[in-house]
């Protein structure tokens, strides 16, 4: 084929027509081509320069995720809960596993964990009661006697005479686990047709599984256990949503919420003196959106009180809940300009934006939030709705933490391709990408997340400088001093580094177990 | 409550320790009224400026929206086939129902019309043969003999001896109805489970009625009747996107092309001489994109003959069929240039990011679109994913032809809040909402997807502005001379300003007839 920008006449005619009447002649090729890389070069990840072995894994990683384009049943439309079992087939999902991911700065700690390993391990300890609220929901006390009761609840029973007394307990830890959760093998959209139901049964998970977290010993552990499933998924730093929560011991003593701090500053280097390449954690103090005023009021005070205490392991502050029934910020706002008043820096990582009722008081957390100075966004889902505000975000560099398993399972949006964050990601909006809860939403780690933005918003166009941007992020956009995040960037090259060259050639065909032809990393 | 900023010397503190280490106070309620103000002058309609009686049609509108989001089951929030019976019963769809919508710039003549007329009309009429195909589809076709068998469908079988064998034809009817139209009582997620799927029944609900339509006689009574359901519904101007399929008689004889456009020009008179208030329709047209690129070129050397034949009625060129599956349109571009390398006019107006595969070949035809200086864009529904398509489009005023129920029941998306059109509507992007094929979504006119623009992704800061402004749109970026659509306008705001008046007060309450208290509009 002759095209018509060969033909010097013909271009002429055209370039005269289109300034003539604005008609065009077929486009250069080259200009669009120019303007389809200047596109590209304008996502997340765009400017990234590729090193050759990083070239060689895109090229590898290019070629999967066409594959898994191709499929019938491609995860990132379907529910998590029933693409899961897809997803760890997938081979893009075995290279994001082993890929060094930087932090996860979005994960509350009471939803950090393995529900599995509450069942198994923790109400398996000595002591541990459980009674059945009117709501069929559960909720645990570890206490040395018989505990008092509880209102709307049956009288407690002991777990382990329970368990002595049934033949077959099974059943019974996996009507446990079902309270612990929101994952399922149903179907979650019968069992979750709306909003309101699905966030009834998430708060009342975080609240059966609180009688088990804030008992002291347990409360160690499960915070050490959590770390555990982050650090085996290649994530060197987690930010946790932290609750700080009133803990007890057997005899119904309590702890207070410097004591949890302390609790978790003092594991997280037990649990370095173990794993020397995790790199810490830090701690953003959270308290309920559904309180009032004076009683935010209060928890500000000790917040700030923390920071001063705690400053190596104190984020900083947040309101937490469901954004659409809770009070908007901007109720909270004389007890959040305590701290500026009284000329204390109390950094804050407002959750904002995680609602689809555009317009509504609620909604203008963003801007809210905003206004007074956020360090990062919590989800932020709303944020391509409000132009002024996203601007504001961008010129700021507040990132927003993207987490879509989260946003899909509490129903904000159903197909992932479709998550908001395709926009903000079109145009390098600060980004980092977070797991949220991943106990109740049976996406330990945060490889999972990662799946659903690489390969289902990240579309055909995210690539692996993409993905590198997104770990350099979680650690750019930390709450991590400068001279710390230099120092965690350091360590996260070399990771990378060793992963990209692990992964960049295809390996060698499995010799002797090719016959395990399921395994897809066999043929990685 | 005495607020920070009440407090002269608190907020010099604040604004030194703003200046020092980027510490707010509390954020100035005015400054921020004064942006949520900016973000909603933004948006679409946000600029335009209210008479008294639109201020208090507002307000009522405002308050109904308010009761529709507090529904449980929120219409947009839900499939329209599963949601249409509570639209019906929606007071704000009750209004737009009556409100002068301006024109209906994407819809496809084959499918504009009502399907249940086509069955309950056409199939009774005389000589009308139908066959059941091997994919259990049927065709139709008039023929005064036995018509010749057609290929993988069973023998043609009079309708007429067909009914006089059977006791009841309703179930006949039905069947062949569920032929001509997506819409279902039943479950829609389980009858049309991913996008190919619908696609599919999409295309060969299509396929049955071309048979019936193309029928020279039918189709200018299905034409007629189509622009009756427009008008119905107060859409004065229709934009048809136009097979201009060839037609024919009962003898077998046909027509090509230029009749079927001369047709529809002198059946658009004929309509305007019995409706005076109907302005007029113009068409756009339109081959397939599954054809090969010369073939294409000869279509389009088809449409510029017609374009000069006929350039009263003829207003551009494009290119239907799923886009996902279809040919890019680069692959067209040779075919595409021809117009300008003849110097002859030829207006694009381009389906273009109808898809959710972000990055494929196929999602670069919202770039291509605009290369080839499209003069609209139609859907445009991956828009938002391109920055810097979406800014040559915002720059040169090119319209997004947004069609909310017909993306959704193609499985687009899900929740109408999440569609991309929200974003778009944030900035005023150029837009107008059409309805594309409401005979086979089930949404005859455009007020079901004036409902789901306005209630859906308009949230609740979408106000009576935002409706005036698309009404106005659809005059502004149709094809029409701008004489014509000063005249168009004016006849569009006479009609505005009626409609006005005649809604802005709540009416009475139903005296004698309070019972029926199930119609809403009873309580306007």
């Amino acid at each position: 084929m002759v095209a018509v920008y060969q033909r010097p006449l013909v271009a002429m005619a055209c370039m005269l027509l289109w300034h003539a009447a604005g008609v065009l002649c077929m486009p250069d090729p080259k200009t669009r081509e120019a303007l389809i890389q200047q596109e590209a070069s304008q996502q997340t990840g765009g400017q990234m320069v590729l090193t050759d072995s990083e070239k060689l894994l895109d090229a590898r990683l290019s070629k999967m995720k066409q594959e898994e384009m191709a499929r019938t049943n491609f995860p990132p439309s379907m529910h998590f809960f029933q693409a899961r079992h897809l997803i760890r087939r997938s081979p893009i999902f075995s290279l994001l596993q082993k890929m060094p991911k930087g932090g996860a700065l979005h994960v509350h700690d009471l939803g950090m964990g393995d529900p599995e390993w509450l069942v198994k391990n923790v109400t398996y300890r000595p002591k541990c009661y459980m009674c059945v609220t009117d709501e069929r929901s559960v909720r645990f006390i570890f206490s040395s006697g018989q505990p008092k009761p509880t209102p709307k609840c049956s009288s407690w029973m002991l777990l382990e005479n329970l368990r002595n007394k049934l033949s077959n307990v099974t059943d019974l830890d996996n009507s446990i686990l079902a309270n612990l959760t929101l994952f399922t093998n149903g179907n979650p959209a019968a069992l979750y047709p709306n909003q309101d139901v699905v966030w009834k049964k998430f708060e009342l998970a975080f609240m059966a599984a609180t009688g088990l977290i804030t008992y002291a010993p347990v409360f160690r552990d499960y915070y050490y256990h959590g770390l555990k499933q982050f650090h085996m998924d290649n994530v060197m730093y987690v930010e946790l949503r932290a609750l700080l929560p009133q803990t007890y011991e057997l005899d119904g003593s309590t702890h207070d919420s410097a004591w949890a701090l302390k609790t978790y500053r003092d594991v997280t280097r037990e649990f370095i003196a173990d794993h020397p390449d995790f790199f810490g954690s830090r701690f953003i103090f959270v308290v309920h959106r559904g309180m009032n005023e004076s009683a935010v009021r209060g928890v500000v005070e000790v917040a700030m009180k923390l920071q001063n205490d705690f400053p190596d392991v104190m984020a900083g502050f947040d309101l937490v809940g469901r954004e659409d029934k809770g009070k908007p910020l901007w109720y909270f706002r004389e007890a959040l300009s305590l701290p500026a008043e009284r000329g204390v820096t109390l950094p804050y990582f407002f959750h904002a934006g995680e609602t689809n009722l555009e317009g509504t008081d609620v909604d203008q957390n963003l801007l809210d939030a905003l206004l007074f100075n956020t360090s990062r966004i919590g989800h932020g889902f709303a944020l391509t709705r409000h132009p002024l505000a996203r601007d504001l975000s961008m010129k700021r560099g507040v990132a927003v933490e993207v987490c879509p398993i989260s946003n899909q399972v509490l129903k904000l949006v159903e197909d992932l391709r479709n998550h908001p964050a395709a926009v903000l990601m079109s145009q390098n909006h600060p980004m980092v990408i977070s797991s949220d809860d991943p106990a109740m939403l049976g996406s330990s780690g945060l490889s999972y997340d990662f799946y659903e933005a690489f390969v289902g918003f990240g579309g055909k166009r995210s690539h692996v400088g993409t993905l590198k941007q997104l770990a350099i992020n979680s650690i750019l956009y930390s709450s991590l001093s400068p001279e710390l995040q230099n120092k965690a960037l350091d360590v996260w090259q070399r990771k990378w580094d060793k992963f990209v060259s692990e992964n960049a050639f295809q390996k060698q065909r499995c010799g002797y177990s090719n016959f395990f032809s399921h395994l897809p990393q066999c043929f990685l």
